[in-house]
């Protein structure tokens, strides 16, 4: 069976798993206070040439964001995201549970607009019973996004320029941030997203590590305590050297970069064998995550020797699929899928 | 100034005025289990012709609407309710604040199908990772609409039965139930609402009341302990007379049906003198809030004299306006308003 | 039946509940802003002496207690109380209901001191792993204690003291303030009470109301956007005019602290009774509320003709029982328990 | 620098860890449904000789926790727990940011007994104002106890008679079970466990494991969706082979009590040590963790060489220090500690 169904089917990179070895039997601080969360809290810094940033490590995707959206809204805030962002749809109501509301704004190809967020901020203020609303307090996108697809640097700086004006923080879901920034389309660098962001975080658990998010700060902005926060959402790991020995790995030696630019490749070659046996794109999408409109009765056939995911229905006979390559994916594994399709 | 923005301008009935006053001095028991309470919950009780139905008083709709979904939802569902729906607009983010998400569907003049609810249930039932996803736990709909809009007995009848195939409640904010039933459009009794609902409540605050909304739970389906489920919510009130003492009064002698009649008669008084003055209206509303599309030259000039309530923007030009009328408004107030209009 | 089991016994005081007659037809504001909200706020920043009052009615203590407490309060932060405070035991949870802990101290006759309050604090910083504990945010006090007792001016200014040096606020729960105020032994005013708190509230419901708590924050140090908060936990009435109104009487030719005084003077009078007839006192308490240790047997006699309140179990044979007198207790009253007791 | 600070100074035992290494880049299935969860939740049924266990896992104790206890409360119930125990000091209140209040009643050395629970939850019920309290729905003890001590089976016997006799649940938190279990004073065992609770969780993270928590529901009592409680927490991985792949080599070859007999035999060594050097017990632990009173001066020396954890003051000149082993403890490290007592 050959794998294409998502991101995280293997464990961990190589290099990561060399280090959590090595480093194993080392007597270390618990809690996220040992040398090697220190160090690759430097060296994070340092790729994002941002001598200002707070950075914590988080076991996973939903974790950070109920963790950030949480703490950074005051109670009768929501936060705005497109209505296909991870935390409207797919974790299981998370955001809500810590209390607030997803402001959802319909989506194009995954993203909204500058426009669209100033509209929708601009007509609660205007609302003359506004008071009885949920105030927007934030804006969540992904990088990419659930489709893919890509903000451009200028879509940034534009929605960045609408947080400043009405003082609210800009935040980017990066479970997927090394795909985003490795895609031949992306036109932003790490840097350039720790200048644009408040808050946002580099996935590793997509990327080459076991489980672990990067939280960045951007500007020495984390919420006060925010370990005890962290804890209180029993996100805090006593052996908190799990994540900072594997961060330290993903950020020596250029490693993340690397192992992303590798799965953008691979999709790559993907799309052309895609491309080249007359399949339909359902979107045009750049990064690691390749969306299909396929027969209901080929996706029948095909699901006997390829793991995919189905996305959604097309229409009555149709539906949309997704293939994901990874840090993982072979190449093997793309020639090997030629003779499938 | 002429008073048409709400229907709740006045204070209350003079039926019910009258009995708080002559109740005042008597030492009674407090946090709902006064004489009065008992007598109110046994007339509501008969007035729906439901034996099984357990009855509670609340202080406020947004009061009721969240103890009411936050005790019948599990941690993990959500509420479906149209996007206009009181709880996902106007309520201050309440619903997300105990912890649920509002399922918002697109309404049609601020009403949601049954065929729409189902549609929207079977599709996350067959999506394979729905256990991501919050749960559909409950149907919520207003009787009226915001809109004053009104469903038919068979349009309940419709719904009702998606929530028993799907074993989830049907609840229905009835804030204005008294303008909805004693509409000439209805084609349903309060008998009818106890039956086809699981739960739903008897607004006094916009019929005659101070404040105070009945909720009837009509299977004795009650969650457990609700009573501290109210007072976790600083919702009991110490004095409980104030709401039983009222509502003991508005279901005497048909008040609450009488006085809600009254204020229908009114609404359509409304209408002909809009109609007449060639008012264009922005849909056809069957009970005490009528919505009217007006330039916005023309909506300054009647705010001299009237007061009246600014619902959305309709284009650049153009707005949409609320007339309501309500159990206190008078003939004189609809005569003066030709003048002024 | 000789009602003395609460100081929530009758409805409202007949000048308070005249104005409610008065200014039922009126067409007024909702949701807090007619003129009588807005007159009793002028009034009660004049009573208070304090120009920088934040002043919002709310329908209960307990909802007041979680609106204030759950607003002031950081995420990871908890109140301190004592063990006996109402917050603590009978809000069935409400503050955790929010997501906050009561930090519980040990009481001495419903009182803790700033001593305790500062070693709790202390030993709470000097603990290494304090991040991994709830913090002490807020220092709730209720005044007169849930005993009937009363803090010096001393040891609030103490209290005080503490709160500024941690910067914490200081809350005091005002539910039967008035009976605080007017007792003989009571050394502080409603103006020092504004000057030592950060926020406290002015009973209504147990002194002359049907409803309603005055909430002040005496340094305009409300939360942001308070009315929202408010909103959100259902706390809002439309018709704020049956807080604005009662308000606005009881602080009208100083009745709130006439009806209290006269409260306490029913008080004294029930003591000297008790004592005449030997009854043994469970502590001194100088306000309302008097507790009473009674034999099992005598406790049920006195039953049949008087209405009191359990307390607590004293040992196998005897119980604490509470007597309260409040505005509406009569002389006749007193003088007719003295022919049972 | 001698380590005994805690038992989760190194990484993993290396049976687990070279299991993580043999399967790393197998394809698996995400969140929890590969192979090496099925197999280790059929080995844990095993050992807990439990054919109707939930077995689910998490990544660590506060975690597991909250999950557990948020989903078997009602609303308006809270946790009974010895005031030591760590859900109610050191979890920094996140019991209570689920809304629910943690029940604190006084510890004997870690301990709380049947009788006592019992007392309180009849007194609870035979308090006439009950409803307006938080009702006692659930009892949580820790094996070992925060002070390393143990409960008899028979008094594990009796407090599951309580939580039966008044329908509540009895849980178990076992971040250190295996040290428990494996004490020579401890009489039950894994299967006595099992059946005498209705949910406990193994502890990984502190026994050989990089992080997790085994979630045992004894009776298929798991919350209905438990995995979507756990997604909404921010709790489940993506990559959920992490946890199941540790806990199959933890429960092969019964590697899980092997290591905890370890730490056992090295408490023991240490215990002889530190007797013989003339060190004073503050209390008589059979588990991995030793507790002893050192004059601050000898504290200070000692820190030098050693690091251990201070855990509360005794007096003006003496504190109480924990000195903990772990399945990593090396005979060396008792050696070497000799000589620097």
């Amino acid at each position: 069976m050959l794998s294409f169904d998502c991101d995280y089917v293997a464990g961990a990179h190589s290099e990561v798993l060399k280090k959590l070895v090595e480093t194993n039997m080392k007597p270390l601080s618990g809690y996220g206070e040992d040398i090697y969360c220190k160090s690759a809290r430097e060296k994070i810094k340092k790729a994002c040439n941002c001598e200002n940033a707070d950075v914590y490590f988080l076991v996973g995707g939903t974790q950070a964001n109920l963790a950030i959206i949480s703490s950074l809204l005051d109670s009768y805030e929501g936060v705005i995201s497109a209505d296909t962002g991870h935390v409207n749809g797919h974790e299981a109501g998370a955001i809500e549970h810590t209390g607030h509301k997803v402001i959802a704004l319909p989506n194009h190809e995954g993203k909204i607009s500058a426009e669209e967020i100033e509209k929708y901020i601009k007509t609660f203020y205007e609302n003359d019973s506004h008071s009885h609303m949920v105030f927007p307090g934030m804006v969540y996108i992904s990088y990419p996004t659930e489709y893919g697809t890509l903000y451009s640097k200028n879509e940034l700086e534009k929605i960045s320029a609408v947080c400043k004006k009405y003082e609210i923080p800009f935040f980017i879901d990066g479970a997927r941030l090394g795909y985003g920034l490795m895609s031949k389309e992306s036109d932003v660098t790490l840097c350039d997203i720790a200048k644009l962001y408040d808050v946002f975080y580099i996935g590793g658990t997509k990327v080459g590590a076991l489980c672990g998010e990067a939280v960045v700060f951007t500007k020495n902005n984390a919420p006060k305590n925010f370990v005890t926060r962290i804890k209180q959402h029993g996100a805090l790991l006593a052996k908190g050297r799990l994540l900072g020995v594997q961060f330290d790995a993903l950020f020596s030696n250029n490693l993340y970069f690397e192992i992303s630019k590798h799965a953008i490749q691979m999709a790559e070659k993907l799309k052309s064998v895609l491309t080249g046996k007359g399949y339909q794109f359902f979107l045009e999408s750049p990064t690691n995550q390749q969306f299909v409109i396929l027969e209901n009765s080929k996706m029948e056939e095909l699901r006997k020797n390829i793991s995919f995911c189905f996305w959604e229905k097309y229409d009555e006979t149709r539906s949309v699929v997704r293939f994901a390559t990874s840090w993982s994916t072979a190449e093997a594994d793309i020639e090997a899928l030629k003779t499938f399709l």
